[in-house]
């Protein structure tokens, strides 16, 4: 059994995955919010600590940046880890074990590469759009980390060079300035969008800005004129950037996920309309665009492929 | 001694290269203007016949686009050769012999990798803006193909989504609609460019297009007002794609040659400033641009690559 881990921004999960990539059993607790280091480490251990018998290696898909292969993470939406040296401590809590750790949206993305809407690729991007935009890519079968293990960093591809709107990453024109849940929310409610168009199940939207990111997509999904709008914007630049990522990587798939990609055929729709507008040779024109298949349980069986396919996904030597 | 073979729109070049990359010698012809099959064919092995004694194995970069790894090769700029099957009719032609092909933008950066700029980078593109704008792309130390053989096509990453010029590709907006030499003279032209601020040579500048772009990257650097806002407009059209490709990729390096290169700092400024506008995280801000260092016979000895160093450069197996 692989103990499979997944550290965000709002919640940490981890279960036990099977040699066959099949989840046995996982278990959550919400991240503690403005903790210090060592109370987040608590909450993990704690969190592990049921699962923790008879293991073969721990997986672990956390947010970026981080020095990778070392593990030193330092997620954006987790202030209390700066360099902290999560790799280093999980080998130091699981004497004897591999431990190996990626970004999580690479996770994500070997997630559908091994188990998902990718499996038979052999060159494509694994998206997820959600609070943030990112993603994994695998060419010639294998994952591609690129210099530093940052390669697939789809949302920072430029969809707006001049003039687009100011990027968390410092830069601006990113496909994660124009498409983040938060700042579609944030769009749609600036050109009168009103929540709960939809009135999806008892009608109750949480703040929590992920969550309405969903509830945007299900107001698109229902027809609602703004979140419709808003789901067009955010399509167009998704389709600009797999354009351009299709063009410089010979891809044959893209798979897309996380919260937006609820909102099926008005995110999927312009989407395709800028990929087909972009895409024109005939090398690219064979790019197929599919949603992600796997679940909520994606980043858990992709942090166990880090070790149960460490040949395709675990590429760096010795490490 | 590895046949070197580099297959263009107006020169076929050919020459011997010796196993650690030096070239022994080399002839060229001029490429037969609206010539058939055959016409063509008969130039090429014309130009090859005095090469052909003691070889080793045969390596071509052609224009694109082609059937990769079969070599069937459809060059944009000899509308004689469409689906001409010119893998096999050299092998046909030097029996026994192993021969290889490729895109020759991908020669170009294959080039710069094995004995140029590149050396020693594990995660580059190499980049070529002359009458297109073409690339080849280094993952992991190895060249990577993609699924086609088409990865590297940094000419069409997109740059301006939304209005962008029409692209012989088809599309929009793409890199090389913006900074390919015809469509940099002509915007210079039609903004009032008298083509010879610089005065080189004998003052006469013939109408050959790629010759005209070597007159602008010339009046550029003389500081002919047009003609650096024309490279200026390039260098930050190359800047932006550079950013979303170090951002996919996280390369470490980008080379860059061809005709406009020549240009030097009013085409190199304005791609740094751009590039360090959009690349603000720490991994995409190591990524250095370098002008190509090989000059003309970088195409013959990236050819050459293919074979002398087909572990690195020829990954298809079994052909």
């Amino acid at each position: 059994m692989i103990l499979a881990i997944d550290v965000g921004g709002t919640k940490m999960a981890a279960g036990l995955v099977a040699r066959d990539g099949t989840l046995a059993c996982s278990r959550r607790v919400a991240t503690p919010q403005d903790a210090d280091a060592e109370t987040l480490w608590k909450t993990l251990t704690g969190l592990v600590a049921p699962l923790a018998r008879g293991l073969d290696g721990v997986g672990v898909g956390c947010g970026g940046p981080m020095a990778w292969p070392e593990g030193e993470v330092s997620p954006l939406n987790i202030p209390g880890w700066r360099g902290f040296p999560l790799r280093a401590r999980l080998t130091a809590r699981f004497p004897g074990l591999p431990v190996r750790l990626h970004n999580d949206a690479v996770c994500l993305a070997v997630a559908e590469h091994w188990r998902g809407a990718g499996q038979g690729s052999d060159d494509m991007l694994g998206m997820v759009v959600s609070t943030g935009v990112g993603g994994g890519l695998i060419l010639n079968g294998r994952l591609a980390n690129g210099g530093t293990g940052n390669a697939g960093h789809i949302g920072h591809v430029v969809v707006e060079p001049e003039g687009g709107p100011r990027c968390g990453c410092g830069g601006h024109g990113c496909l994660e300035a124009v498409a983040r849940g938060p700042g579609l929310t944030a769009w749609a409610l600036r050109n009168g969008w009103e929540p709960g168009t939809a009135k999806p199940g008892d009608g109750t939207y949480p703040e929590e800005r992920q969550v309405m990111a969903r509830v945007l997509a299900a107001d698109a999904r229902a027809g609602d004129p703004v979140a419709v709008l808003a789901m067009r914007r955010a399509g167009r630049a998704i389709g600009v950037a797999v354009a351009s990522a299709t063009h410089l990587c010979d891809l044959d798939l893209v798979t897309v996920g996380g919260g937006l990609s609820q909102a099926g055929e008005p995110l999927f729709g312009p989407l395709e309309e800028a990929l087909r507008e972009h895409a024109r040779m005939g090398f690219a024109r064979r790019v197929k665009v599919l949603p992600a298949a796997l679940g909520q349980e994606a980043g858990l069986i992709g942090a166990a492929a880090l070790l149960l396919a460490g040949d395709t996904y675990w590429g760096t030597s010795g490490a």
